[in-house]
């Protein structure tokens, strides 16, 4: 987890880099491809985007013909400008954002123009000074109020676009009325070709190939929900997995991915549901589209993502319980991870399928994998005593041959903490390699390579000062002390990690309420016995060999 | 934590339910007092948005002198119109905000004319029908590709807007070019009005009370890691507070704002750290603001920050710890708390004041209290049994006089699970209720109020098909089964709950890691032991009485 913050703030820093050196001549067709290929990626994600663009691409020669053709250039006149900027601006990726910004501008216009008008009455008859100080002072006023209405929360989220039209158009006639005197010409035109513009932008992100936000949100819920799943699945697998060295990083990124998208889901959830909340309805399944329960969905699964994110702490935390132990509960663990997963896929199932959830969601087998691990936590009591002895004892008994591991580990880890923090580092900045190197490349004692990575170190802080060496000297020092003196139960470590499934099961509660009840709002279909059991397939393999209980 | 899900989503509902409810005539006064609360409450969470809109009140009529003095327009004309556009578009919050856009503009003008203008030199002397097909073609093409590049990620991140201006530009300019055939001029004059409008903006932001994005990200980086640390004690202290009703909704309240903004802080972060990458050096502290290193501080705190929120997960898990088990590890558990809150002070104090973090930053008494934890856990080698007599044993000699809580509770609670479940969202959402509320509700058996619940969710769930109805009530009975028969050992979620405050001890590393670089590269000043010292303030209060090892 951590080193993927490492791995992305990297990628920050080659960008930079990237940006300054200077292009050698050399590397220039490299370059270059690398660039059509980002450039033919973004497409290849998302073939709407290559749609929308070549939508643009029509909206746009079409508003051109008001001004190239004869005919309708004798209706428009020199305004039909003010069309053309409106498709570039108000045409948008899905249809509720286009709706969302052709509304405000319609709108803003309209009011502003009104607005206008008015002042253009009253001062109609002044002198020519009083006018300019009358419009000097309505756009100073006009200018602040509108600005700081557009800080207010709920006009910034649904019609910052709308204030800014307004200002704009409000001041275009207001100042053009002090030497102009066809104001209700200007404004009527500017409303009438800005009319057209929305029109076209609505036609075409209406009815040609339509994107709808709704339509995304749903599909970026179910998602979700199936990256959630991902990701437990892989986090377990891992916890209990024998080898270390094998492809670990590939479940790594599984891990991540699974939840990442959760975490991250905050802003375009709210985004995406505010779009279209202005679409119209557009499928046959549902009254109105329940944008705000897909947000709460999205809020609860957030929730249920933290203890993920919990869970694959787990994984990485400093002091762990030996893999010997933890083997003692793999099979419970796992077929409870198993049932959860299974769950969210039922889940993610019943919302891409627009159907209820299965009445069976909550089965026996989550309870019977839950009453397991309880026996197998209540058939290994000396595991929580947290003495050393203990500790030695059920390592010798273990299989992974590490034998109370992170007492010594620990305690080489920290002479070098500044060194293997670096190779960390290094390790962390290619994604491909694997995590075991860490640990080899510290050596049998930690001492091998350590004059090296200390050499390192050093060059690498060269733009601290020297005090600042001697303050991370004294620091690691004072960690080794702090570390070694630690002899935490060692299943300590565990129990969090025990605790933290049976508190993702309590959690799938809310879950479930949510999707249930976006359920019954948006009028998915009844749950089908014969036809949709099919949907949920289990993706975690059960251990055949029971463990719990052979010690 | 998933009753602040509830009460946001009860905010969406209630403003639906604003929106939709027929405004009566006596209740109008109430409104528009509340509509005015709001206003004023924008201006008051943050002065500098009044001054924002009094700037803009000025550049607009700054720039409407163009037009309604007589020297100024004999110079400029009428494209003094595109200088008022300019300023309304480009004048942002923040300097940064304004450069980037102010810059994006200027530079799409400029690229767009020289291509128009290239197009025009190409086509001038054909015929019409020609002249009308080829910019027909031109504009298609041109709109197509630059929408579709607007999609790749980096030209997305800083260059939209100029994207957005190249394009509107060069469609009005090309065009136009079909009827006009001043078209240098028109290119000329709407660059340099666009120019003039964008000096009148650096001016007033960079020279008239400047808001700098980095000062924000600056700012929001020592508010972000006092949040944690409120929010770690708060949490700690809540876990261990003997009597559960007194005023918990505001502990509550203060652990949920704690890490909330660190939690949802990505976006923001990213956006104010691209508008300080855009802003000029400004203060004499460093050669070239760390925008970089503030994203990688913020992205390091939301990795802590999700141990903050596993940590608050455990005060409300489902099963928990009888507090006279608890009680046993008050004393450790809250002075490594404060010991981590002390660090993550001393952090906050050190970016506030721009010097870099005490060398003993992480002291002696965090080891310490890491000790005195573990030797707590060690004495109590029964708690993790997890039988039922000793849970009652332990209770029994405990002081709190809840007697093995969970089980009976657990089943009261669940037979009632739909109606408790609603009494606990009719408690969310009312934030001041004390939560104790809603096991006083249930009454002591559970039963007495339960057919008024019952009916309350019945009429709730009215719109849910009977069928539905059946279905829950068959998962509330296969939960009971679940719950019931689940005997964990009470200990485990306290140790879940140990092992996240020793993990954050941990990835406080990183964070510190993280803290000094930021410290370096932005040239923070040495720490001075006298100076310095009494910046951090220990707000966890030590309990006098050692409770461990009296039993």
């Amino acid at each position: 987890m951590s080193n993927k913050v490492h791995e992305r703030s990297m990628e920050v820093e080659e960008e930079e880099s990237s940006k300054k050196a200077s292009p050698k001549i050399q590397e220039l067709p490299k370059k270059m491809k690398k660039i059509l290929n980002n450039i033919w990626k973004v497409g290849k994600e998302d073939p709407r985007r290559v749609k929308h663009a070549l939508k643009v691409g029509v909206s746009l020669t079409l508003v051109s013909l008001l001004y190239l053709l004869e005919p309708l250039f004798k209706g428009v006149g020199n305004s039909a400008m003010w069309a053309v900027l409106t498709v570039v601006v108000v045409l948008e990726f899905s249809a509720g954002a286009t709706l969302c910004k052709g509304l405000n501008r319609g709108l803003g216009t309209l009011i502003a123009g009104s607005l206008a008008f008015f002042i253009e009455f009253v001062v109609n008859d002044s002198g020519k000074i009083f006018r300019a100080i009358f419009i000097g002072a309505a756009v100073f006023i006009i200018g602040a109020v509108i600005t700081y209405l557009r800080f207010i929360p709920y006009i910034k989220k649904n019609y910052d676009y709308g204030m800014l039209i307004f200002l704009l158009t409000f001041n275009l006639i207001t100042v053009s009325s002090y030497r102009v005197d066809t104001v209700i010409k200007i404004a009527h035109e500017r409303f009438y070709t800005i009319a057209i513009g929305v029109g076209i932008c609505l036609l075409m992100s209406l009815l040609v190939f339509p994107i709808w936000s709704g339509e995304d949100l749903h599909k970026s819920t179910v998602a979700k929900l199936q990256g959630l799943s991902l990701s437990i699945e892989a986090c377990v697998n891992e916890y209990f997995e024998e080898e270390k060295d094998k492809e670990t990083s590939d479940s790594e990124d599984m891990i991540y991915n699974g939840y990442k998208t959760v975490l991250d889901s905050k802003s375009t959830d709210e985004a995406l549901a505010m779009y279209s909340s202005w679409e119209p309805r557009h499928t046959r399944h549902c009254h109105r589209f329940p944008w705000q329960h897909y947000v709460k969905v999205g809020a609860v699964l957030r929730q249920f993502g933290y203890s993920v994110v919990a869970l694959h702490g787990c994984l990485k935390t400093e002091i762990q319980t030996p893999r010997s132990i933890r083997v003692l509960f793999k099979d419970p663990c796992v077929r409870l991870a198993g049932e959860l997963c299974k769950v969210l896929s039922e889940l993610a199932a019943s919302i891409q399928n627009r159907r209820l959830c299965s009445p069976e969601i909550l089965s026996e087998s989550l309870q019977v994998a839950l009453q397991d691990l309880n026996s197998a936590l209540k058939s290994q009591p000396k595991l929580f005593l947290g003495s050393n002895e203990n500790g030695n004892n059920i390592s010798q008994n273990g299989n992974s041959g590490r034998h109370n591991p992170y007492v010594s580990q620990h305690i080489n880890k920290d002479t070098n903490d500044a060194g293997s923090r670096l190779a960390q580092n290094a390790v962390v900045s290619r994604p491909g390699t694997p995590r075991g190197e860490r640990t080899s490349r510290l050596g049998p004692n930690g001492g091998v390579s350590f004059s090296r990575l200390k050499a390192d170190t050093l060059e690498r802080r060269s733009t601290a000062v020297t005090s600042g060496e001697r303050r991370i000297l004294r620091q690691q020092l004072s960690k080794i002390v702090v570390m070694t003196s630690l002899e935490f139960s060692e299943a300590l470590p565990f129990a969090a990690f025990a605790s933290l499934l049976v508190e993702m099961v309590a959690r799938l509660d809310n879950v479930i309420e949510e999707v249930e009840e976006l359920g019954t709002i948006a009028c998915f279909k009844e749950y089908n016995t014969d036809t949709d059991r099919t949907d949920v397939e289990v993706r975690v393999e059960k251990p055949a060999d029971l463990v719990v209980g052979v010690e």
